[in-house]
């Protein structure tokens, strides 16, 4: 199966380890090797690295190459960021580009799976349904009022002679207010939406045409270059012309095409901030629930999540659930229940024109 | 004035900024230099340098040299800490050796003292009383019921013909409970014990060799010695008989022999933790009540004491009366009301064997 990994973000929310150069999915925030690698890994049953693809910006390539090396894993480098969408279209036309027409699987690069099983199990299914001519996403049953993440709404309507695990999606729904993701939860017809869907690269640029279509005249125009000299001007310049819009805004939202979901029990996150690394890592804390790691000194303090990678001792007292991240330039100290506002940081950092510490 | 500063301590409250082999008062940790080039400089208009002798570990020595290099500050470095007693014996030894009879101030050199003029006021009434045969210390009228004082206990009891501004002393007290210290403060009859007295070296030996014999045996021993290449084999050797006891406990508390007690308003703090530091600095906070030092960024805190001085920047999200103290090798993150407990931590790293870090 033919796999795009969207490795474009900029991981702004987990300064000061991540940075401009080095943003989250190419880091180990969890797990053993980088985001990325991870993602790439938990894919082998099903893809040959041969089948991989990773759309990333170009400033990162270089250090994707390292990460790779050895591996026939091949890297579509965004000369800028324009969200989903471009990268997306970018994926699908390479795709039909090495002759591939099946259904293409697209997944962040950056979330955790926690049950990779889980998730191998749903993309076959989702690669079956794609293959009779839909888009198939995969859900999360959510366990809480979430208000960071993106929701699709499903009805158990179906044929009886129906026997995939899959719903039809009724609508996608952006970052819902705390008030509606309660309604969402006690309603039971909502998931949240993982990123990760699965269609044949045809249909998707067909949804393209249809719904962005500027943007799919400047993927054709990169499709004619693909393999020649021109190929990286072509790009520039076709991206400088490119909205941003992610996929699920500019054509999930939109599409009046049916579109499945399937309930994908995977162990997932998007892990989007220490304060969900913390959730993850509960496993590892100590009874007063702290979790450190590097060269640490805890002394009664309850709830905190203290990383010291600076080579420096970080000595803790009498702290409530406060989030410690110290690295060699820079160090956090914040209240562990306010680490999505960690980008206000990176704003006054720029502001104060701190360009080396972005 | 012949004036001894005691400056052996070995400051642990400050880590970790002050370490072993840089306590305190080596520091600049208020004002700008060293606090004990400030106890030094304070007494300018009462002692000239050749009147001043700082005891002082063997071990800061050379570090204090070059504090004061080109002054003619002497030196008498104990080969062990004793605490005050023997230090405060030693002193008085030392001042009669080169011929002053007359009363000398001892001072600890860890102090802050905001008036300066208020203690040069004081010393010289004391100097005065002194003169006639007592020991005068300096007490501070409370300001709140603080647990981390010794308090001074004062008759206001004395003949008509009595024109000086000082008391008899009716009792010395250790740190009392918070029970004991808000009785103390509508009692109206104690004082914080500065640690600040006066007395001629004649009666502050008398005092020892009645209440610390031992301690008075080894003085007369060293005394001897004084000028000969025998002196640091004696001191050591005698030094390591001496037990470790303060002259409040052990001479103070115990006497028969009438003391006084001059109230001296001179903006005295024994700067005694990072909350007292930064109680000290209130006037250089924020609208928030945040002091910060050094490359910080402080977002949505109160009441938080930031030193960034490990040429890393710190950023502060969300806190509320934490301290972070952020120096090149160790890091401390606490509540700052707790900052009393950071003995704590060093304890802790000795039991790891973290020598380096102490």
């Amino acid at each position: 199966m033919f796999m795009i990994i969207m490795a474009g973000g900029s991981g702004t929310r987990f300064w000061p380890v991540s940075r401009r150069n080095r943003p989250k999915q190419f880091l180990n925030i969890i797990g053993n090797y980088p985001m990325v690698v991870e993602t790439c890994n938990r894919l082998r049953p099903l893809a040959r690295d041969e089948e991989i693809v990773i759309v990333l910006g170009q400033d990162h390539l270089s250090q994707a190459k390292e990460l790779f090396k050895g591996r026939k894993i091949h890297f579509l480098a965004e000369p800028i960021g324009r969200n989903t969408a471009p990268a997306i279209g970018l994926g699908a036309i390479y795709a039909s580009y090495v002759g591939n027409e099946g259904p293409i699987a697209f997944l962040p690069a950056d979330h955790f799976i926690g049950k990779p099983s889980g998730l191998l199990d749903c993309l076959r299914q989702a690669e079956e349904i794609a293959n009779a001519g839909a888009i198939v996403t995969l859900g999360i049953v959510p366990s809480r009022p979430e208000t960071g993440y993106g929701y699709i709404q499903w009805s158990a309507d179906r044929p009886d002679f129906w026997t995939l695990p899959a719903y039809r999606v009724t609508a996608f729904t952006e970052k819902p207010s705390l008030e509606k993701a309660k309604q969402y939860i006690v309603r039971g017809d909502y998931f949240w939406n993982s990123g990760i869907f699965v269609g044949t690269p045809a249909l998707i640029l067909k949804q393209i045409e249809e719904y962005l279509p500027n943007l799919y005249l400047g993927l054709k125009k990169i499709e004619r270059h693909l393999g020649t000299d021109a190929f990286e001007n072509v790009i520039e310049a076709v991206y400088e012309e490119f909205d941003s819009v992610s996929f699920d805004r500019g054509v999930m939202e939109k599409t009046k095409d049916p579109v499945f979901v399937i309930p994908c029990d995977c162990g997932w996150s998007d892990v989007g901030s220490w304060a969900s690394v913390y959730e993850l890592r509960e496993g590892e804390c100590d009874k007063d629930r702290n979790f450190a790691e590097g060269e640490c000194v805890i002394i009664d303090c309850e709830g905190s999540f203290v990383s010291s990678k600076g080579g420096r001792l970080v000595a803790c007292l009498g702290l409530n659930n406060c989030l410690v991240v110290d690295t060699e330039e820079a160090l956090l100290v914040a209240d562990r229940k306010r680490s999505q506002e960690v980008r206000r940081v990176i704003e006054l950092l720029r502001r104060n024109r701190k360009e080396n510490l972005l």
